[in-house]
């Protein structure tokens, strides 16, 4: 996983039909060599703009949508405490 | 996924048989440090020329097509809102 | 798989319930020119802080955890010997 | 997919038995910000040193070769038009 | 997949139990704007150190060892001919 910070909400009205329903962020990967890279990613937790994510990529970003068949390769998996520093 | 802006179309005349029939774009992604990056996408949304995208990459680009067997590891899932600006 | 130094627990109270029980590490790439990128992996092996280890991405980092649903997409899969200079 | 430039063949005698028969290329990438990077693809499609190629990777890319147990995570999927310019 | 040198042996004793009785190397990358990246592969081949090998990761990588529950992402599925120059 990486870490990074929601930037925005990102809209796209005409989209796949399987992603209907999904709400998109968009992130900004902090911390390390990587730091900069923007990431958008489908969000069922709930994160907020300006918190700190957990961020899953790859086949295994399927794996929290309860369905195998959606085109979707990243998705917000936490959302790191507030007292954890790094 | 990664936001990018449709750059052009790309052709290929000799391809995989499982490929005839896709639109391929060339697309270039926006935004963060990836920005500038390179990425050939097949398009099953109609995405026009100067048009913001949506891509998925990997295993889960597959499921946008329908069928499992095809060598294509990026599409574009979406058409971002003309008024969402990042 | 890369190799990296465990740098720093990460903690996400809120989080994909597939995930509750696991521990999450924060790791920094070692060696090459990919040094300084930052990882977070999920760790099943008890790594320590300031250890060296081994971490598998993808699809195969599922395969530590013993089931397949898990959103997972970095694992710790050993702890390099401490004589092992590099 | 990215798109690439066959710089020559690369002959490897001893590998794995599942490899045996493929022809493997030496290819570059070419275009935005990845432009330079080396990537060794198996092709099936019989494209020539100097050709610009469509690339696919991970694990589409073992469903240009007809079967899924094969350790190859690159193939050439198209020829990319001469008069494509991009 | 990627063309890189051997550089070493990597040694962990510590380790998931379903990588006992495989050896990893270190590899730095060869060629093109990925050179200097270090990976860790499982060998199965007999790579000696000082060889340029070829490296397949992913869940490809997986099919070179057989079975497909082993937490691995890159292994070494050839080696390159002395006499192939690039």
């Amino acid at each position: 996983m990486i870490a990074g910070k929601v930037i925005d909400n990102i809209w796209a009205t005409r989209k796949s039909d399987s992603l209907k329903g999904l709400k998109f962020m968009l992130i900004e990967a902090i911390g390390g060599k990587e730091s900069g890279k923007y990431i958008i990613a489908a969000d069922t937790i709930g994160a907020g703009i300006g918190e700190r994510v957990l961020i899953c990529g790859g086949s295994s970003a399927r794996k929290m949508l309860g369905k195998d068949d959606v085109p979707v390769d990243a998705v917000i998996v936490g959302i790191i405490d507030e007292d954890c520093i790094f």
